[in-house]
């Protein structure tokens, strides 16, 4: 077994977290995003959309989807359990993790990809108006994240899970996207050094 | 329990096929989306991101998110299992979901909410640039798809999945967003063919 990496990419990154939560151990390949390595042969032969990670398996099979990929582990090495426990608690894990990718990740996504220079031979065609009508939408969810967060430590629950992973990736990417959490809410704040402090952030 | 139904919204009617293939009934609460219902304080009050479907179980626990419901359903009711089966199972019905999601039916419903004159209140700001940048990417996807599709029945295999429905819910938002598949992309029409003349196409 072999993951196809991608360095600093937050998609990448939702993986070697994921693994080091398990304390897992796999073969990494290192592929060279800046200098486009994704779109080369070594990783379009195994994913033709030309995105990373990519996990091969043994016999040669091949898993893309950060998400995917951290599901196949999670299934061969249950605990500590990431997608949640019983019916009710991996349907909470499934909401929060699609509320935070599809409300946050991909703002956030979006706002870098559709205004960054750097990010014209990625995103084409580059859209700035939807880049910038990405930043209020994700500061919005924000908000709304705020709130429930004041009752509970981590995303879904009481449980660290898949979805606070990829809501520490959706932070950091604001960075660069030039986004900024408002001073004034306090509980993603709290939440964001806790994730951050923790080691698996560190991967 | 109840659902807090959409009508024809693409979302709602993902939950719906999937209790229809499980066999499974459960009251719905018919929410008219057309008339902007689901941003009044019956929805709102139990998803502030004022979007359907909801979940209301019997102790008040809410769920949104219609995979998350969906796997709620799988879980509670293991067959048929529409998730995958097996550690590899599972991993390949996430990928295809989540290849099948993020790239056909997100673009899809891109171009229908930014484009669409009808969106004009759901979509703000509307950027119809971005809307239109979106049809050729969900056409991409879908040459892919077919090629895929020449070696297997199903999106994720040979047994029907979740990936199948959000399938057969994109392709048939394709009309309303304008968007046709090519003619020689014959494996995607033969897959689409199948998948609505499955009874559980109607719910």
């Amino acid at each position: 077994m072999r993951l196809f990496d991608g360095g600093r990419a937050p998609n990448p990154r939702r993986v070697r977290i994921f693994l080091a939560e398990k304390a897992m151990t796999v073969p990494l390949v290192p592929v060279d995003m800046g200098a486009l390595g994704h779109r080369g042969a070594e990783v379009a032969s195994r994913n033709p959309l030309r995105r990373l990670p990519v996990l091969e398996l043994d016999d040669g099979t091949i898993l893309t989807e950060s998400v995917a990929i951290c599901r196949y582990f999670d299934e061969v090495q249950p605990e500590p359990a990431l997608f949640g426990r019983g019916a009710l608690g991996k349907a909470l894990v499934e909401m929060w993790q699609r509320r935070i990718e599809l409300n946050l990740f991909a703002a956030v996504a979006s706002a870098f990809r559709h205004i960054h220079p750097a990010m014209k031979e990625w995103e084409v065609p580059q859209v700035p108006e939807w880049g910038e009508a990405n930043k209020p939408k994700a500061i919005e969810f924000l908000e709304f994240l705020d709130a429930e967060l004041a009752a509970r430590e981590f995303a879904a629950g009481d449980d660290f899970s898949i979805a606070d992973i990829t809501g520490l990736v959706a932070l950091d990417f604001m960075k660069p996207a030039r986004i900024t959490v408002p001073e004034n809410l306090t509980n993603v704040l709290r939440w964001h050094r806790a994730l951050a402090a923790r080691p698996s952030a560190a991967a």
